[in-house]
């Protein structure tokens, strides 16, 4: 999962509701036959203007200096371990390292004391699995993504797989890839771990843990994993996705839960419409033959009303879950942190869809579907000219989706949509394809999240889910169990050049080392289970 | 050139005229601002049912029977010159053996005593002018080139530059890159003038000869040689551009000309409108930032009506020269030899535009405009998937234009249709454009091919113009003279693999032979001269 998220410095004014938008399907010169169904996109009506301050749950109170100390003393040690897995390259990618990093993994785990460390086999990389067998009541599930992006090593200042630490402006941090998706935040709460077992013997909760070696090419073996240890796996009280969850200026922002998606390709060919079938011709025949690019072109902007933005295909919106009242008052919450001009210029982007800003552009972020269009490509695509009528032309699409709406049905509604425009020869070839993925506020692995980074000082913003997807419905709806991604880590550069977690942060940063985020999670572990 | 014609068995039947369709433009749902200017497709009325028929072209009378006999007793050394063409391998998209062929060209005219040989220094690579100087009233000016286009050999079942003789269904053929494209028929041209001079001392007309060695990658240079010699080019009574006419079965299909076009690139990219403005994004954020891919293909759709097919900028079909009586006669003349279903089935195509046939068809195909996307592409587009809001999205296009249709002012009104649209932020960067050329029926030099034809016992149609490009508006409207592209000669495999070219036909197939190419191509130079 790779969406960034982002805060600022408080352009904390609430605005008035979406402005209502009802439209009725326009088809006129958009497809080749007509119909009436109607599209319609929904505005929500807050009820409350109440905000959720993250301040008013009750900051977890125990302290656990034993095992603090020995995170103090034993840091350089815990930051060579991360090391010692960035070093290891594991590009899922490119297939670089897997088998030597999956086992990297189920070494660490026993040597700490697991039970259970074994490699998972998938029809494709294999997971890892591990057990700690702390007697205890509770469990705790973690999941894991032992696979890295791909480097263009020449970018990099530092390089990639050699981690070193680097004075930067946040302070010393360790660069490499991996080092903030997820090597660093993963190791770094073994190491949490491992100073509870060295310091008191065992681990206050059983430990559970399932690491995949495919998050970075689609998770698409993950459900074998989960499939293989299904039984126990729900007995687990919570899953724990380590992540470092900072902004710069110190802001946690904490999401319950990513968004679904349905990803496919669209393909017009040439055939009994029209075109050529079976190869591209010459370009002087498109006076007597149909254009295959020109009717893909014709058939995804069928899909969409005028302002290329609201989606005409019938029924898309439909299903959606409102936003419930806790979810307004995150929302409203959110909105005192949320900087649409800053979040414009990180992206490069000069305005959102329908000119929304604030509490608006909140709500279109988290209810609304996409529409989009990954990549697009037919024909002749090198420099210079070629004259060519192309016998194909090939969209990749996908659609995010909010809770409510199932991915498959999204994908056929459109394929009735192309049917009905007269596009029922286009091609649909279905990619991956989940639903939403979410947790209540009122959860008390979520409250115990809160808790401790209360005790410990870091401001928290909730967010219901991001706008990103990851197939996390496995957790949430597949084993009925809550999902929290924390930690006060920061880093940046996640699937670019330069990718760092901060160890030591500046003075005066707001941002956390990697003896804080260790100690956060020692408090969390025992939040857990109620010590 | 590389447009591939067909003639057929003769669905003959004449057709009524293409039915009126006028058409407003059509922009619901098609951009983001309304315009009611109006496209016209126009709809030709026939004057005239009477059919060009080539065979009351009075037969060429004279005989040159010690040179046809110097072709037959030579005959073996002919084919070794198109061998020793074909063995130099002259491929102008990757740069390779330019040079050597220019001057192989080029020392092959001083051997042959033309007075003047040297190559033309050009921005690009070079041309080969040749002047022969025979004393003649009269001058020839006959158009090479010396490029062909580049192999993938293992397509190939004979080695495409060793020019090996193989036996073929259609008789023995010469089978080799350029072995048709253009260097057999222009090497078989050189040894018919080779056989005059060597018979008679000299040749019945001067020659002039203007060879680039960049057709195959736009001849965008060529202009430049004719410029070297412009003055004295004009003095030719007609220009020559060798070239094998004869289609399986027989039949030779004489165009008098080609269209013209204007090629370009449609870019749209984010900006003041929305979407990201330097850089693909993660494409969870395709809920708050406009697509540019979708709004190029939304650009695209705008310029069609709703059948994909007329093309709906204003304007864009005004000024079309209507076929004069004399087009007529050629057009019901074609009609006789047209085969749609052929033609159709050569391209692997079910269906025409509008479902025209026979007449209606073949006016379809020379006096309507194009709108062609020859490629398009934007975002990611390798196996697999990736979720991203492209930043850019580009298409290639061209329109190819009849005979009365100005290439910059097409668009001219494209940019206007798009800046009416609301697409004023999409950039247009022009290659390529030149307008029609054409060259009268009546002209004496086609009139003296057609003799020619006749004499020799080849079944002529005569078509108007080819709806393929080429600037040989630097002939007919530069120069200002008449353009013949022709010979009794068949190749196959142009651009393609196993390109050959025929050099003896199996008996009853109706092809000819290098030697009747070469007989025809005297008689034709004794034509032009009067003699």
């Amino acid at each position: 999962m790779s969406t960034k998220t982002h805060s600022g410095r408080g352009a904390g004014v609430l605005r008035g509701l979406i402005p209502p938008v009802v439209l009725a399907l326009v088809v006129a010169a958009a497809g080749s036959s007509a119909s009436h169904a109607e599209s319609v996109r929904p505005v929500f009506t807050f009820t409350t203007e109440e905000a959720f301050d993250a301040d008013t749950v009750p900051a977890y109170a125990a302290d656990h200096d034993k095992v603090y100390a020995h995170i103090d003393e034993h840091i350089d040690e815990h930051v060579a371990h991360l090391q010692r897995w960035i070093r290891q390259p594991s590009i899922s990618p490119q297939g670089v390292g897997i088998i030597e990093m999956a086992n990297l993994l189920k070494s660490d785990l026993l040597e700490m004391g697991f039970a259970e460390a074994e490699l998972v086999p998938t029809d494709g990389n294999p997971g890892v699995w591990g057990y700690y067998d702390a007697g205890a009541e509770k469990t705790l599930m973690v999941y894991m993504m032992y696979d890295v992006q791909p480097v263009n090593e020449e970018d990099w200042i530092s390089p990639p797989f050699e981690a070193r630490l680097i004075d930067h402006e946040h302070g010393r941090v360790l660069m490499g890839r991996g080092a903030s998706n997820q090597k660093g935040p993963q190791r770094a709460f073994l190491n949490a771990l491992d100073s509870i077992i060295k310091t008191t013997g065992s681990l206050p909760v059983n430990v559970m843990i399932t690491a995949e070696g495919e998050e970075e090419i689609g998770s698409v073996h993950y459900p074998q994993i989960v499939a293989a240890y299904e039984e126990r796996l729900k007995t687990a009280s919570g899953v724990l996705f380590p992540m470092n969850s900072k902004r710069p200026g110190g802001q946690v922002i904490m999401d319950l839960g990513v968004k679904g998606i349905v990803y496919w390709e669209l393909e017009a060919t040439g055939g009994a419409w029209g075109g050529p079938r079976n190869n591209e011709i010459h370009g002087s025949y498109r006076v007597l033959v149909d254009s295959p690019p020109m009717r893909l072109a014709r058939a995804i902007t069928s899909m969409t009303a005028a302002d290329g933005n609201t989606v005409v295909v019938p029924g898309f919106y439909d299903g959606i879950e409102p936003p419930s009242v806790a979810q307004q008052r995150l929302i409203n919450g959110m909105a005192k942190v949320w900087d649409d001009a800053g979040v414009q210029e990180s992206l490069g982007v000069d305005r959102w869809v329908y000119d929304v800003t604030g509490r608006d552009a909140i709500v279109q972020y988290l209810y609304m579907p996409t529409l989009n269009v990954d990549g697009i490509w037919g024909g002749y695509i090198d420099a210079g000219t070629k004259t060519v009528l192309p016998h194909k032309a090939t969209a990749k699409m996908d659609s995010r989706l909010p809770p409510g709406l199932d991915p498959d049905e999204t994908l056929e509604k459109i394929r009735r949509h192309l049917d009905d425009q007269g596009f029922g020869d286009l091609v649909i070839r279905k990619y991956d394809s989940y639903p939403a993925a979410h947790t209540q506020v009122e959860d008390p692995f979520v409250q115990a999240a809160i808790s401790v980074y209360n005790k410990r000082g870091h401001p928290v913003a909730v967010r219901p889910w991001l706008a990103g997807s990851a197939p996390f419905y496995m957790f949430t709806e597949h084993l009925g169990i809550p999902l929290v991604f924390s930690s006060p880590g920061y880093g940046a550069g996640v699937h670019g050049p330069n990718e760092y977690m901060v160890i030591e942060p500046a003075a005066g940063s707001g941002l956390s080392g990697l003896d804080e985020v260790q100690k956060y999670y020692v408090d969390l572990v025992y939040a857990l289970a109620g010590e």
